[in-house]
């Protein structure tokens, strides 16, 4: 090894693959001896770390031990079987072995020839993907990094499909254009939001279109809402419907959604992140239900299929859409190609990661059949907890939930204010022992807690952990 | 082991990571077994892979043997020294072992509590870059994934600082509004025109200003333009200026163009994303000179600070003004720390991987010194390879080259076109021939030929082979 560091002028760290490797083994064997939710207090790490970088290279030894003493207590084990905050996700084993291909090779897959198999990988795996899901062959896949980039790309090419000539004319100091108005509800992910006001929509042109008891978008309402902004002359530019959304993991009804964006001619974004992985399961499939008229549809691999964050992939009708949206080739990137796609012409970004191999080394490790028993068993895990629930005096569950994600809350009785404070106090009193870590949200005005599932690795002995801790803070409460 | 795994359900994967581990090692210690642009034909990989996922799981051998018959002969080298293509990039060892634990971690850093130390890290590397490239303290520091994100967030921030209200109103509708101005040259790399078609400010509102005869932005040009729109009634929004132009390195006058960015109040952009780490060399930090008084600068330590695809860092002197441009909270994401920083306020992407683990490797384990050796090797590289075209009769070097890029092209006589396609010939030939990687521009209509030195294991040897691969590719041609 030393003749090989000398040769390179390398300093010979990949010597401590072997250290690095049975950390991460450890952390796999062993996630219970971490506290999920880190007890860290504001400024801790940064009051631990010089102010300066060091002049001298220091041995790997020393920043090792510095990331086990001062980096992993500041961490939230999003990776752990008692993490049910927010969406529950998990890196598989072999998803980091993916992961440390994916930095040695370093590549960026902007141009099908700056690596033609990171191209084509893309291809066939988001191929894969949509044919398990049982998409259209017309849907063309395309791996960003996040959902809220994924959703942001969508919008965009919504607004290229107008023909108001965005791309060359731009919006501002255009008497000729009416408002231009994007329809969601108040379940909607933020990221939706956050790409109309990027798109220069602007909130005020984000219509909340009313829900139903069970969380879901009211199509008369959305019908009324987009007749009545013609009437006023604004230009409808973007349906988005929800499968899954985050609080309560409802669906909206896209077959009816679908039927008012083609009656009107507006485009259909169908944010599916977390829920349309599920849809590879035969009676999840469902949930993508009318999506084949969709022009747009997000699903993220790195929340329940299991690969890291980040690998966030839409789906789109129109490429070409995309394209118009996105396309500008310098003449530091013409590629004498033709017939092969480069990625970086559908999307605001033009470094991209090799992403796909870690969802092709997962897809292929598992197999279809495992990776649907898990969907399986996240949902009746879920279906378990909502039960106790239920069964325990003085606890209601305060969503459905069709997935694997519950809400629900304590109910002593009281003030609702009070009540929300009580349960807000029962959320971090579990946080705060370390052994679970659950979020919350607020339904109706009200806050509701949240039980995530999503990790691989969680149990139904997790799921009774959290159970257990949560009725202790409530009786202590 | 074998308990381990079946205790979590687990695959035990992790066991191979010995075996993905000596293929790294084997990867760094002979990268020229491999043809650094991929011989890959359009299909290939495609063409080799079945119609559909796996039913069943696989056993990892058989999915790393096809990692290595199918991918790798399909991958571009990208960490090759021999790689001189676009900007050449390096993924240090160390950071591939920095991956691997970011992969296994898996933390979402969106919020603080959501990973304290990967929100106080990022804080804390920055401010030693920040120091190291002596800029202000008023500086703040964000990480995004690409340089096309960083650019597009800081235009996003100058939209929002106009003062009309983006945010609510959106730009659509709005007789009161001019249009919006944007400022660069023909150089200003492609995502920042990118940038303002996504935000609605259009191509036709993109002003390109003209450059010297060393392709650097016009100050008196620039103020010209700004004057003329402000008679017009536009309104200016940001002036884009580069250090360090992708074509040929070419540096905007940042203090020139700054004090006409005072004078008129319009946001000042830098992008440094390639030569602004140079800056922390004493004699390369003139790069930076006048970019205190910018609103915004980006530089990319996945292009030359040795840490492989993606980080990009932006700094902002009001990092309230990209708060107020992007900021939405949710109720599922509400918070209870006060006093700490959300990174998801500070951009369009909620979802964050933990990056700056990679960044705070390659930082102490080479120091600052060795960091500034290998870019003064670097640029002396450069210097060298320009000195060997110069003196080479029928070759000449076509740009100034004050970093580690240099343009050139042979000129054998005869017409420009004719030109053009034999030096795009001698390129292909020494592509093709897998010993080195270069790409093309056009200089003033003209083909150039680019040597881009960035790889840290890049040797003269490494330049002399590609120059000689020119030599006799024009020799035959």
């Amino acid at each position: 090894m030393a003749s090989r560091s000398d040769r390179h002028g390398m300093t010979g760290d990949l010597e401590h693959f072997e250290r690095v490797a049975r950390w991460i083994d450890a952390y796999y064997a062993d996630p219970y001896r971490f506290a999920v939710l880190s007890r860290s207090a504001p400024g801790d790490l940064r009051a631990a770390l010089p102010a300066d970088a060091p002049d001298e290279g220091e041995p790997f030894e020393r920043i090792f031990a510095d990331f086990e003493r001062l980096i992993v207590p500041g961490i939230t084990h999003w990776n752990h079987p008692r993490f049910f905050a927010y969406f529950a996700i998990s890196a598989a084993p072999v998803t980091v072995l993916a992961e440390a291909l994916t930095a040695a090779l370093d590549v960026n897959a902007m141009l099908w020839r700056t690596s033609p198999a990171a191209t084509e990988l893309e291809e066939v795996v988001l191929d894969w993907l949509r044919r398990l899901l049982g998409l259209p062959a017309t849907f063309h896949g395309i791996v960003y990094d996040t959902a809220s980039i994924s959703g942001f790309t969508a919008l965009a090419a919504a607004r290229e499909s107008l023909g108001i000539d965005v791309r060359e004319r731009g919006l501002a100091g255009r008497p000729d254009l009416p408002p231009l108005r994007v329809y969601l509800t108040e379940h909607t992910h933020s990221h939706v939001e956050k790409a109309a006001i990027a798109l220069g929509v602007g909130r005020e042109n984000v219509v909340r279109v009313p829900v139903d008891h069970a969380f879901a978008m009211q199509p008369a309402a959305l019908e009324r809402a987009i007749a009545s902004d013609l009437e006023r002359g604004f230009r409808p530019m973007c349906i988005a419907a929800t499968v899954g959304t985050t609080s309560t993991t409802s669906c909206d009804p896209v077959p009816a959604i679908g039927a008012i964006a083609r009656r009107y001619g507006v485009w259909l974004h169908v944010d599916a992140a977390y829920a349309g992985p599920a849809a590879i399961v035969p009676e999840f499939r469902f949930l993508l239900d009318g999506c084949d008229r969709a022009d747009s549809l997000v699903l993220n691999p790195h929340k329940w299929m299991f690969v890291p964050v980040d690998l966030s992939v839409l789906y789109v009708r129109d490429p070409e859409m995309v394209r118009r949206a996105f396309s500008l080739v310098a003449d530091y990137l013409a590629t004498p190609e033709h017939d092969v796609r480069n990625y970086m012409d559908y999307g605001l970004q033009l470094g991209r990661r090799f992403r796909a191999l870690k969802l092709w080394f997962v897809l292929r490790r598992y197999g279809v059949t495992a990776i649907r028993e898990k969907y399986r068993a996240h949902v009746a895990l879920a279906a378990e907890f909502a039960g106790w629930v239920r069964a325990e005096p003085g606890w209601a569950v305060v969503a459905p939930h069709p997935l694997s994600v519950v809400c629900f809350r304590h109910e002593p009785g009281g003030a609702a204010a009070a009540a929300d404070a009580h349960n807000m106090r029962i959320v971090d009193a579990v946080n705060a022992t370390g052994e679970a870590f659950l979020s919350a949200t607020k339904l109706d005005g009200r806050v509701a807690l949240r039980l995530a599932i999503g990790n691989e690795r969680t149990t139904r002995d997790d799921v009774r952990t959290a159970w257990d801790l949560l009725r202790a803070a409530a009786a202590t409460e």
